[in-house]
């Protein structure tokens, strides 16, 4: 298994593993917000994976965007590889609301993040473990 | 071929069509910075997409991204599908710079746009035309 990136390590916790990418959850209260990281040695770019592993990342992407819309009932996703600090490959998935309080920017230092209470992180693991049943490690 | 939404019409310098997507340029000369909008009705998520259109997606974003890499050697690419704003599915590709404008910061509602000079928008469409020799069909 690759190493996670130290400040990937510090900032998020590890949820589990899909049959490509680990699932971390950023623990911001302000947003739904979720990162997956390939599984890969050394890649930054998402164009520096095969094409197979291309392919199962949007495949993993996109599972993981449809259960956020089902839990959440987002108004939008937004997802993107960023990696201008970190440079190990990571997507973000967030789930936006035209309420929340960056909408309708992108929610990249607009506000300070905003800490779950603990029964809220749990809640969400649960949720979780009642929606991925196949194909997903829960290492939590 | 389905509508461009008019914000991406208006905002955007249309390049050409992949086999799904077209081709947008931003002229923003702060950064080298196309935008794909696959060609389908009524879509605002990538999961939207079938599987096949997915993986063709993030396989004409892969070659836009190398390209960009080619012609303009950033340090990172920034890849992003947003749409709070513009609901049409559109994914952002940007080559960022340690020495522009808003880095290490996302771009997004960082500092106004810049004009591009006219033959340094001509330039890129004609490494454009030197590169995208295949399966690309030009507009402009």
């Amino acid at each position: 298994m690759a190493e996670l990136h130290p400040q990937l390590k510090k900032d998020c916790l590890l949820i589990g593993q899909f049959s490509l990418c680990r699932l971390l959850l950023m623990p911001d209260a302000n947003y739904p917000w979720f990162i997956l990281v390939p599984d890969r040695d050394n890649i930054s770019e998402i164009h520096q994976l095969s094409t197979d592993d291309q392919h199962t990342l949007i495949n993993e992407s996109s599972r993981l965007a449809t259960l956020m819309e089902t839990l959440f009932n987002p108004d939008k996703m937004n997802i993107a590889a960023i990696g201008n600090i970190v440079p190990q490959l990571h997507v973000h998935h967030v789930a936006r609301f035209k309420n929340d309080v960056a909408w309708p920017a992108p929610i990249w230092g607009k506000v300070e993040a905003r800490a779950y209470a603990e029964n809220e992180i749990q809640n969400i693991i649960s949720e979780l473990k009642k929606h991925l049943t196949e194909d997903f490690v829960f290492l939590i």
